[in-house]
């Protein structure tokens, strides 16, 4: 695996360039551009929600600085699906090159467009399905279906003369999916009979072994959760989860049951499922969550966003009661989803809220009422017995998934040597059947915070760490600017910190002091006096408090 | 379940108090008093760990409040067992009076110990074992053996002229215990046909179905994953969890491997456990670390703290190559343990740490390395038939554990009305067999941080969070005290925020402007110009920058 960047050579005439910009190593921000003859082309452009370490920050971009110079190069955007780790950052991609032409399904695009209508984009796009050839610049591409955990999802493969590669995007092998819409192995055994040269392979769940249930179990168990339910039922999940949506409103329906929608964007995105026909909606089932209020309990489902804990999404409010829908006894709350890594505390406050107001709280720990939307291991094998690739680039996921991928590989007689474990930056050239690292640029994350985008550092957010942890003190000091003499203060404010400001009345002395010898040996520049206060107070509170808040002394000269 | 607080009535001759501090509604920090004829006993006084929302913290304690003003009144701390959320508090609580006696096992007592030697206290302590009766002050105990994820666990029954209470402390009840201890449901059935009127009991895995697998199924995994491991083999466990260390011990010893403790805490609770004969050190197995590196790869095992991806432990630094032993290609890393909810995404960034340097992980993801020190559903069950108390008031949880083992309780034919779900603070008297809630105290968290202990506060944690997420800025200027103008600045600086001081320029003017005008209306207090530095910043920031970082506003007269 490469980790210390090197340049890559300038690209050879009938060679086919693969650059990962995200999502190796990672779960989120997939994108990959691929280079033939000149011309770019990008596979998906998403974002990455950020870790505890990143505080503040609102979304994380792949680093666009490979592609920044070649905008006119690119003649499209794939996006596979419209998960925003697929879609998230083609707006701030779009922002770059307005006319760049975006190409996908019918649903990743309305809701790819949807997003775009908030940064005020109207994009160039073009709509695809399954089995649909087109070819853009050197670029000839072919789409075929795959089942996800969203519908109308698509692989694609992607053909020059170098040779063909294959692009799952995220994807699992249903073989009974709700809508009929299998992942294509007929066309994956096509493939393979006339070549896959490169495979590039969703992760995510490489490292679970077997195979994913089938996402029509959830129902009867909804069926049989929500026909026993006394009173209210609200269910969160995804507000992208078309199907299990779906599965929900034909429950409800089966027990004399309305629902209603809550959350603008579980809102927004099932009124374009259901106009596009990806969401069959019972006659009559759907009612106005404010009119809802007027049924009676056991008349009403409550289709909610939320099911991660995240403080501003409904099902939060509710446990906070800070939502119009207060849950009580009797009532029945089901988090029909999963628990993404790092969301756990979030999650169980919300559960123990729930309980507490003495609702029943179902979940995937104590009843079947989630499936992932990943390919297992067991799902994986078949795909690389089907399609026999030349070379395999494991892809979506963190470091341990794509070895565990990798590994799946080899154990169906591909050699290690053509298992390429990359990372975001990784350059893979790619003629004759043969596929290899031929570089690593040094990419960094791009955060995006506030209104800015890729001005925050590294070194920001550790001022943030330290200052959540420890929080700060000032001191301000003025002092003439010819004698050097203090004039006022020193002044000491403290926030975030354990001590109230009296307990700093014992250092002001030490700090006068230190400014005063510094001034008789004729110090005068206010950043070398900064420098000794933040000395003096730095060793003072290390010692007699043991904490290290950030210093920030201001000398003023007046 | 009582949230508003209100005041216990006095507390009546002959009737028995029970008042929890901690571990209700929470994993940590347990602790409960009891009251009876003027006497206070305290059981378990441990330590809860800081979540997310509480940055900086080190310990959360249980708030002494009710009890400071009764330091002289109690007659002894009965500690249950050696972990950190039972024992962690006692020297905070010594501190406030070195001499209340604390009574334990052999092995709490020794744990106890060398954390008190730290805070330099000699406690007056009581050692007892199990089957032992002591009275103390009008409390007649008996100590019963359970078992646990440590050696040497203890339940305790409580018995007053009002009633019995027992006690269980954590515990399971594996039917094949390594050490041979069982939890003597025998004592639990005399105590049963005795009568039992309180029932306190461990929550933690109340809602999990069926039961705690055997410790001892975990040696044929360890054997098997040592004996199939071509180089070096590195476990990561609790450090205090004695029989996990006994079965690498032993597997190590049966694969003519030798064993390095890592880390200080393992070194020093192992050191602790062999010389009170809780570890049976195979002979000559145990190896300094520092030689441990002259020896062949295949020869050794690291025993190393750091299973829940603390970043200054062990593993982690392993994994951050930060350590002598750096893992490689060949090497084995075990995981033998849990993984605590809310410490995933440190643990996975471990184990992708260490995959990527080569290194084959095992953890309880991909096999069966690590059972639950807590008795699950099925283990509850038979308590509850064996002992038929008359009362039940679960412990040791969170809210969702209290409620799913009232839940078991009932189902085994105890009242709901006698099923008390508590959170800290609630006052439960017991006489006659009967026990109710008859107050309810307002307790707090009690947060150490640095050196202090209880000065942290709510709203400091909430500045920190605001810190740490959006950053600060802070505005000073220096005005004249008789006229008001401005003498200097106004100068900007801002720490954790993503644009670089230059952005200020433009409001510069602003807060000048507005200092003017304040100044021409007479307005002179510095308080009063702070505030309008704040305001006008304030609105600035958030309509152009879209941040709310903390503003700090330095106005100094001179």
């Amino acid at each position: 695996m490469p980790t210390t960047p090197f340049d890559p050579p300038a690209l050879e005439p009938g060679t086919l360039r693969v650059l990962p910009l995200g999502g190796l190593g990672e779960v989120g921000r997939n994108m990959t551009v691929f280079e033939y003859e000149g011309k770019l082309l990008v596979v998906d452009c998403g974002v990455l929600f950020p870790e505890e370490h990143q505080p503040g920050v609102d979304l994380i971009l792949p680093d666009f600085e490979p592609i920044k110079g070649r905008l006119d190069d690119i003649v499209g955007v794939v996006l596979t699906h419209g998960h925003e780790d697929h879609i998230g950052a083609v707006p701030y991609l779009l922002k770059l090159k307005q006319d760049i032409p975006i190409v996908g399904s019918g649903l990743t695009l309305a809701l790819t467009e949807a997003k775009l209508k908030e940064h005020r984009i109207r994009p160039f796009s073009l709509t695809v399905a399954e089995g649909q050839h087109e070819r853009l610049g050197p670029f000839d591409l072919e789409f075929i279906a795959v089942n996800h955990s969203i519908p109308d999802a698509l692989a694609v493969s992607i053909r020059t003369p170098a040779g063909t590669v294959l692009a799952t995007g995220d994807f699992k092998m249903d073989q009974l999916p709700l809508d009929g819409r299998l992942t294509d192995l007929r066309a994956f055994a096509r493939l393979g009979e006339e070549g896959v040269d490169l495979f590039m392979v969703d992760s995510t769940n490489a490292d679970v072994p077997g195979f994913t249930p089938l996402e029509r179990e959830i129902g009867p168990v909804l069926d049989q959760v929500i026909g026993k339910s006394p009173r209210r039922v609200i269910v969160a999940s995804f507000s992208s989860h078309v199907h299990r949506v779906q599965q929900v409103l034909d429950a409800a329906a089966a027990h004399g049951r309305r629902v209603a929608l809550l959350g603008r964007s579980m809102v927004r995105n099932m009124t374009i499922a259901e106009d596009l026909g990806y969401l069959n909606v019972p006659d009559g089932v759907l009612i106005d969550y404010r009119k809802a209020r007027d049924l009676p309990d056991d008349k009403i489902v409550y289709m909610s966003t939320g099911s991660q804990g995240e403080p501003m999404a409904v099902l939060s409010r509710m446990a906070n009661l800070d939502h119009a829908i207060e849950p009580g006894p009797g009532d029945t709350v089901i988090l029909a989803s999963s628990l993404i890594p790092g969301n756990e505390n979030a999650v169980y406050r919300v559960i123990d809220g729930l309980t507490k107001l003495g609702a029943h709280v179902v979940h995937k720990g104590n009843a079947k009422v989630h499936v992932s939307g990943h390919a297992a291991a067991g799902e994986l094998l078949y795909c690389y017995n089907i399609l026999k690739p030349k070379n395999v680039l494991p892809i979506h996921g963190e470091y341990r998934h794509l070895m565990a991928n990798a590994k799946l590989a080899q154990d169906t007689g591909i050699a290690p040597e053509r298992t390429i474990l990359g990372e975001n930056g990784t350059v893979i050239d790619l003629k004759d059947g043969d596929a290899r690292v031929v570089g690593q640029l040094d990419l960094g994350f791009v955060y995006v915070d506030g209104s800015t985008v890729g001005e925050i550092t590294d070194a920001d957010l550790k001022d943030r760490r330290i200052l959540g942890e420890e929080g700060f003190i000032s001191v301000i000091v003025v002092v003439d600017a010819s004698t050097g003499k203090v004039i006022s203060g020193p002044e000491i404010h403290a926030r975030g910190f354990a001590e109230d400001d009296a307990v700093f009345e014992s250092v002001k002395p030490k700090i006068a002091a230190a400014l005063a010898e510094a001034a008789k040996s004729g110090v005068r520049d206010s950043h070398a006096l900064s420098q000794i206060v933040r000395r003096t107070i730095g060793r003072w509170v290390n010692q007699s408090l043991r904490r290290r808040p950030m210093i920030v002394p201001l000398v003023i000269e007046a």
